[in-house]
């Protein structure tokens, strides 16, 4: 066999692999050296292939994409500082534990190390960023290698599939020429060569007395809180249920997805970020055990209530990895979520502490009243925004929100309901940045996408659009414009006047308008409730790209935070009259 | 002293230090968890500071800073993807040799690998492509590592701007609270604390002996050929004059600076790239020494041409680098090249070959003639364009060329000429990303700046013209516009007439005149040759952001290139009708 015949089959072999293990979604960005590798993965008909110029995007896109279905996408790109623009994405995938798999063409053996040209240090690129790094050599002489890199490209889909589901980057040198040969149909269907690996993973299941000590101290709690963060995959709508027979309030973070659809929301406590900041009152929610589910809260009001709790604190992590960054935790409970939760319920027997469950939930009644207050309000601040879009948000709709402003007003402002309403957000590092790239992959797995974002970030990956644009996503961005960085006037430096501007508002005096045009998207600017309340019906049927502008000043931002939590503090004090 | 204080004085000491060592420039991204460096480097009148959103930009604008004034750049942004963002323009400037101060801040190690949000691994977070990674640590006790510290930053300057230049890694964790407290002029003017220390580095001077083997393979040589890739730093006129004296041919690639200028030109053979395609007559061309400076060249044409060379074949490099991607290397030369030409000059005594050079002259003459004869043509072609380009460069201009085609009708087109212009390029890793950053960063250092550019590198970085806007940078931009990736049509790809436009021709349809609304840019879009002559000259007193844009189409790029070689071919026979 000549080079050219060797390359195909090897690289055929790859493609197969990666379909037979079900990756069914390649994004490509444009390169030289990725060509026969592209050319393969563009024939195939049971891959569906996304084109994108920018690789800081494309990655952001896969994650997208992946984040949405839960499964593993390729992506693909040529040699050099290209690999290197994945770094954000494959970063943000990592701790947010979606599946990736990396692939990225080099050049060969000989190339290395020589000044060759688009010739970089792809060995372990991302470091600890990725959950394996791989290289899949080829021979040179016969095809005795493939099996070895089926089973290679096998094992990396598997361990980014694998719990926890991660980036894995697959490393792989070529040498000219660079055309595939013969890319017949006759030699894409010849699949029976390479029949492939599968791989099946077990579920990490606790073991009876696990369960029993667990069980144990869940009967003896009068006083016990069950936490949901950011959770992947299907709602663990069983937490309702555990949470409900224990008489447990559950706090449950926007991204738990447990704040919205048709599960019991008896115990679903919502507004806790709004209430837990009245530290004045933090006694009276003093917990004799606390039991944490999914990634650490947005929430940094749970934060520093639970710096204030001494009780057993158990984190349950299908993932083993160490959920603390509080360092409150007194058990690590690695077993499936779901599987504990059934067992928790069958075996429970415990009478409810009915004072405890009802002072959260009268608490949390009276502090959504607060904040509900918002909705009167004449002008159309940022807060009344996010309450209006969570109003309108239609059934089975997608919300994307956007990091540091955006996605603490989703966990203020998100009260629970019986409409099914899925949220994302890039919570593995909290970026601001892909977060446009991230949601136009969300967009095209889920037919259509809201998402909630501040001027910063927008700025940022606004290259994101391109995607958009070229595969027709049917998008609508809330633009929440305050002309800079809002999220820093809440922080200490606020008070540094003299170099605040310049180092953290950093306004930067751009019209959307003309990004709207660059990228044919519908464009409105709105300034009143009642221009953003009929710009968001309009949207509901709008196809395509439409990008909603809403005005805001920041520091009203922070003014109407503190206004509600006065408010709140009044308020709670005829509720909590006992403990002042 | 409390945490506060500190604080306070150690990275006060940080500050000091890097300005002691000379760094006069950072540029900085906002964020929280960097916020006392950002607060003490923006108050300090010593040193200069860009503010960028976008992290990547911000990389590439410092990379632009450090390239143009050739010394080390700080750069500065928050824990997290914020820093990964980075990784691209670090990419570039570790094989450019391009000397960076990367600065992340962190959070400190309680919150490490705990799952605390905007926390990262960034241990060694770039890898290979780093000089060198340095962990800042401080006492909370007391000062007793401030003289550490100030010893750490010094050699992590000194790293940077040694030989070869290239970044180096800061990592600094932080714990809160992040505010510098008194952070008075009192406070900064009290650098008497914090000495610093000078590293006085030497030069890499190469002995007597090895002076005499090179003077005497030089001396015996019939058929020499000199070769000076891309050089940073001041140009190495010097090289002119050895070539003058040995009767060698100086082949100088546009990033040598050696094609422009009020040196000698006597030996400058500048159109060997298309000359050299020439197959048939390589014999002609067969060297008995080749001696080369700098990185490897933008030619393919010498690469092809060199691997057929038998001749020995001296690799002059300071920074002690392998840079031989054609594997043809006789002698490593690790010494200063500046030092190393005076040498060979004044120990030169040899007779020179007139043949031998005058067929380089004769045969460069002609091809030129033929290069030229594109300006008598009708149409605005990419290479007319580039060759009207070079024609109007005023006296003194900065030019940045952008990778993939520009570069190479740059390479072609760039003939030797008085006016002393200025030629820059990202050739670490040729990647068509970041390269509108980097040319503001050269045309914040250097006053004005033009820029030749591609539309897919445009499209890559356009949040690159923020800064531009931002710090009013005269950047003129000439956007060659074919929609789409205009080298692959070069490319044996371009056979796969299927899936080429979709993989590799991937047309955007961007409308670019709303890019430049968006950034408040001056813009024209010219069809015809004297519509971008008059575009060029009134660019020459124009401030600020201007975009001249040129419609091409990709495929007459491909022609234009095949025709002139052909019409090469035909007048090549006469002048070296004996090789036939």
């Amino acid at each position: 066999m000549n080079h050219q015949e060797l390359l195909t089959h090897y690289l055929s072999s790859l493609t197969h692999t990666l379909i037979k293990q079900n990756v069914r979604i390649a994004v490509i960005s444009p390169g030289s050296r990725s060509t026969p590798i592209a050319l393969l993965f563009e024939q195939h008909p049971a891959l569906r292939t996304y084109i994108d110029i920018d690789e800081r995007s494309a990655a952001f896109l896969a994650l997208g994409l992946a984040k949405s279905m839960n499964e593993p996408v390729a992506l693909l790109c040529t040699s050099g500082t290209a690999a290197a623009n994945y770094y954000p994405a494959i970063v943000e995938a990592y701790f947010s534990r979606v599946p990736l798999l990396v692939i990225t063409s080099d050049r060969p053996y000989e190339l290395q190390h020589v000044s060759a040209p688009q010739t970089v240090d792809q060995n372990q690129l991302y470091g600890q960023h990725v959950k394996q790094f791989f290289q899949l050599e080829m021979s040179e002489r016969d095809l005795s290698l493939v099996a070895y890199n089926q089973a290679l490209v096998s094992r990396a889909v598997s361990i980014a599939d694998g719990c926890p589901k991660g980036p894995v980057h697959l490393n792989v040198p070529l040498r000219e020429p660079l055309l595939p040969c013969g890319i017949s149909e006759q030699q894409i269907a010849n699949e029976s060569l390479f029949k492939g690996i599968h791989v099946l993973q077990g579920t990490l299941a606790p073991t009876q007395q696990q369960i029993q000590t667990i069980i144990s101290k869940v009967n003896q709690s009068k006083r016990g809180v069950i936490i949901c963060g950011p959770m992947n995959g299907k709602p663990l709508t069983l937490l309702a249920e555990l949470a409900n027979r224990a008489g447990f309030p559950l706090l449950a973070d926007p991204l738990s997805q447990l704040r919205t659809g048709s599960h019991s929301m008896k115990s679903i406590i919502e507004s806790y970020d709004t209430f837990l900041r009245n530290r004045q009152n933090l006694a009276s929610f003093k917990a004799d055990l606390i039991i944490r589910f999914g990634a650490p809260p947005v929430s940094k009001a749970i934060k520093l209530w639970m710096e204030q709790q001494t009780c057993d604190n158990l984190v349950i992590d299908s993932g083993g990895e160490w959920r603390d960054p509080v360092g409150k935790a007194t058990e690590m409970i690695y077993c499936d979520e779901q599987y504990l939760c059934s067992a928790l319920i069958s075996k429970m027997n415990k009478s409810v502490n009915l004072d405890w469950i009802s002072m959260w939930r009268s608490v949390n009644e009276l502090t959504k009243t607060v904040l509900q207050t918002i909705r009167d309000e004449q002008t159309l601040s940022e807060e009344k925004a996010f309450l209006m879009l969570i109003d309108w948000l239609p059934e089975h709709a997608h919300l994307f929100v956007g990091n540091s402003m955006p996605i603490r007003e989703v966990d203020s402002f998100l009260l629970r309901q019986k409409k099914s309403v899925h949220i994302y957000a890039n919570r593995g590092a909290n970026g601001i940045d892909g977060v446009v790239s991230t949601a136009v992959g969300v967009a095209l797995a889920k037919q259509r996408v809201i998402l909630a974002i501040g001027d910063l970030s927008f700025f940022h990956d606004m290259n994101g659009l391109l995607a958009a644009k070229q595969y027709q996503a049917n998008l609508t961005i809330i633009l929440i414009n305050n002309d800079g960085g809002g999220i820093f006037s809440f922080l200490p430096q606020a008070s540094e006047k003299k170099y605040f501007e310049s180092l953290f508002g950093t306004p930067h005096g751009l019209d959307f308008a003309y990004a709207a045009r660059l990228y044919d998207a519908s464009y409105c600017r709105v300034d009143d409730s009642a221009s953003f309340q009929s710009a968001l019906i309009h949207s509901e049927t709008k196809n395509g790209l439409n990008i909603i502008e809403v005005p805001t000043r920041r520091f009203d931002n922070v003014e109407k935070h503190r206004m509600l939590q006065s408010q709140l503090h009044l308020r709670l004090k005829e509720v909590l009259a006992d403990d002042d």
